[in-house]
């Protein structure tokens, strides 16, 4: 069982996180170091060439990391990126994301995760992310 | 002189960038091969612990590359990111961003760069980028 | 098929990558897509703490890479890296390296691609690495 | 001052670094948060193309992170990469290498630095990393 609920966590970015609101994303799945979000398509995601904004998708993939990070160790709100690197594959469409994301490393300091960000319905993925999160002393 | 000014390049954003307004992001300069961008604080930038969300300080940074690279080879919408790198330095207080923005390489078809963002009014670094545009050929 | 066999790919670092033949970088098979490279132990890899130097990773790694590259273009000198991103994940202990490489994207003019490495017989990754690599114009 | 002197960490990497000696690589200076390291070219640093591999740009750059992180916590052997990312920017020529370290960030558990990368005698970078090593509990 994760650590948190995936209702639970859907509950705590919406109180905490408004970016989240804003972009639509929503938590479909908080497996054991697993977590599948989606971020609903809205034309304020767009940029140049109809096509969705960079810092959407690594906003999608950072809650994405956030979900596995706390359906591990748990709601630790002070859990904090220290890094990401994010490779833009292919364009997606004026359509709905989804952040497949899961745990490479959990350590006693750092937690490192990847996510493949996939345009729903398609299988290709739209972009990769690695990213670390810091977890405090408890 | 740079290839275009900072009036276009905002006006180029609000058009077509609305994360970029949602953000509240403003150029400030333009210059050959850096930019200067700001973002204003805003209660929906943040995340929990008081602070400002990553994601938000991704878009800056993003948006502060797009300016670079466009300032050296003019208004080229589809030059898109390929990947970007961010390390999270200090938890930024609840204040304005800016976003320093210089070119490390322009080639004929990546172009490189590193953006430095601080909290307003601090001397040191909340954060620190790395990011490649493609360079659609011409 | 790919397009480079796994006996003409280790001919060619041999001949041209003297740092795989110091590493000691066997090429074991390369796939549609994939890779699989092994760099035999010896003790000129170790770093402080008797473990594997970093370098040595990212080295096997990149030449990993650079076998899926070629593994679905054909033998193209001159495919370059244009940027990578590693991740460690565990300490490796003082035995082989496996790196299990996969492309993401192959495009015109970029390819992405990921590897897990693992040392010999463990299950768990010791790390994780994101890269690209420029492809000339043919 | 910094906490390590330059023949100090030479005589560390020597002793416990082999990869620093083949690659010849050579503490130049180290100060309060920066470090200049240079590597010596060998034609073991080739790749095709002629220039220099990006394992050993790499390297050295690794290396460059990890004097500045002993000039500032003094001789901690289990400091540890924990992540790094490097942007290739021009083709080095067959050449020494000068790698420019700095730090970014200095917390207690983790360390932040950037590297700038030049063939000796030439003003516009060859690479540019960042990285960040983890500081154990003293």
């Amino acid at each position: 069982m994760p650590k948190i609920s995936k209702e639970a966590f859907q509950t705590l970015i919406e109180e905490q996180v408004p970016l989240a609101t804003l972009f639509g994303i929503h938590t479909e799945a908080i497996g054991k170091g697993t977590a599948t979000l989606r971020m609903h398509y809205n034309p304020s995601l767009i940029r140049p060439g109809g096509t969705i904004a960079g810092p959407a998708l690594m906003a999608v993939a950072d809650v994405a990391l956030y979900a596995v990070v706390q359906g591990l160790i748990g709601q630790v709100e002070m859990a904090v990126t220290t890094n990401l690197t994010i490779n833009f594959l292919r364009k997606p469409s004026q359509n709905d994301i989804v952040a497949e994301a899961r745990i490479l490393k959990l350590g006693k300091r750092l937690a490192v995760g990847e996510v493949t960000l996939f345009t729903v319905g398609e299988a290709e993925p739209v972009a990769h992310v690695t990213g670390t999160y810091s977890i405090p002393p408890r």
